[in-house]
């Protein structure tokens, strides 16, 4: 099943209208997820659980971005209530072994960000091989301000990784019905719905989008 | 002139009599730094600022070990008081540049953590070409978990790059003259300090032996 999540780590400040739209305009996609950023910003796990507690029945992605004591840092995500937890793809393997083991310990997810990786497929593989729940096919927003940038680097890599992947780079109403097409398992959107004049209404089109 | 950072940013939770047995004990070299980590710790950006309004004449330094929008994290960081912020050496060029941009309209400095880079050397070279004050030689915990990790490697790349660089990665009262030796600018401590049965004493020592 192909879902939406609504990524607030990209967000300069949380607008908590913003992610309340996210996650409560979910009636018709029961997986429709609230990303919560746990690096970065201010309050740190206990963002975690409060996005958690607010919204028990979504999935809460705790985007550390990890990149060492993977075990260690994992675990307090998941203790703090997430269900999935990010790791850089070019941590160590030794990292993402060990937020896999703490995932495991709570039976939740390690997600494996590969932004800024040059071979996303190899990565992609050997993420799965290392036991990431998926990948995300990633470009920050200074690659996509970069001129030229396209978002079908991503959504090919993902089709030639043959792994569950997730797309974030840029996907918009114009875009989400490629990112479907290219087999990915969530569409992750930042800036198209907390930048828009109406994140809710945002919110809505893009779900309304998916087929 | 060499001098020895206590870091904070690897600390299960702060412990402040710790942080402050790092930065109060400075007498005798003023560029004795105290290092605070603004991501992923509860906190964020004010535990910058309250370390540098305990510690006004330390150079505090934000270890936000950024991936992606580096002039903006950047800037947060060293609104909030930081005198340096770490950028990770597998973000983008452009991550880097961005943080380097920041850094000039602060007029302070930007440092490139190595962790997880595989071509060190050729990597701090772009680094500084890019605008960053030094790189850091860094194997992480997970990294210097692993059987055979030796520190030598840290050292060789940073005698090879031929750069300004600090040394992170185990260093100790055992390897700290080796470190000075290979020509590097700062040691990074984090265990041998903060787990230390007195942090205090062991900052002391880690300093008495600098030559």
């Amino acid at each position: 099943m192909f879902s939406l999540m609504c990524s607030l780590a990209a967000m300069p400040r949380f607008r908590w209208p913003a992610a309340s739209s996210c996650s409560t305009s979910s009636s018709r996609s029961p997986r429709f997820q609230s990303a919560a950023s746990a690096s970065g910003r201010p309050g740190g796990s206990s963002a975690v659980t409060a996005v958690k507690t607010a919204h028990p029945d979504k999935i809460v992605f705790a985007d550390m971005k990890t990149m060492d004591a993977g075990e260690l840092e994992a675990d307090i995500a998941f203790t703090a209530g997430a269900d999935l937890v990010s790791v850089l793809g070019s941590a160590d393997d030794s990292t993402i072994a060990g937020a896999v083991k703490a995932a495991k310990a709570h039976n939740k997810g390690i997600v494996v960000d590969l932004i800024g990786f040059e071979d996303k497929v190899g990565r992609a593989n050997k993420a799965r091989a290392l036991g990431a729940k998926f990948v995300e096919m990633h470009a920050g927003l200074d690659e996509q301000a970069k001129p030229g940038y396209n978002l079908d680097v991503l959504l090919s890599a993902g089709e030639k990784a043959r792994v569950p992947f997730s797309v974030a780079g840029g996907v918009n109403l114009s875009t989400i019905e490629a990112v479907q097409r290219s087999g990915a398992d969530v569409a992750v959107v930042g800036g198209s719905i907390y930048s828009a004049d109406d994140p809710a209404v945002a919110a809505k089109e893009l779900k309304a989008a998916i087929v």
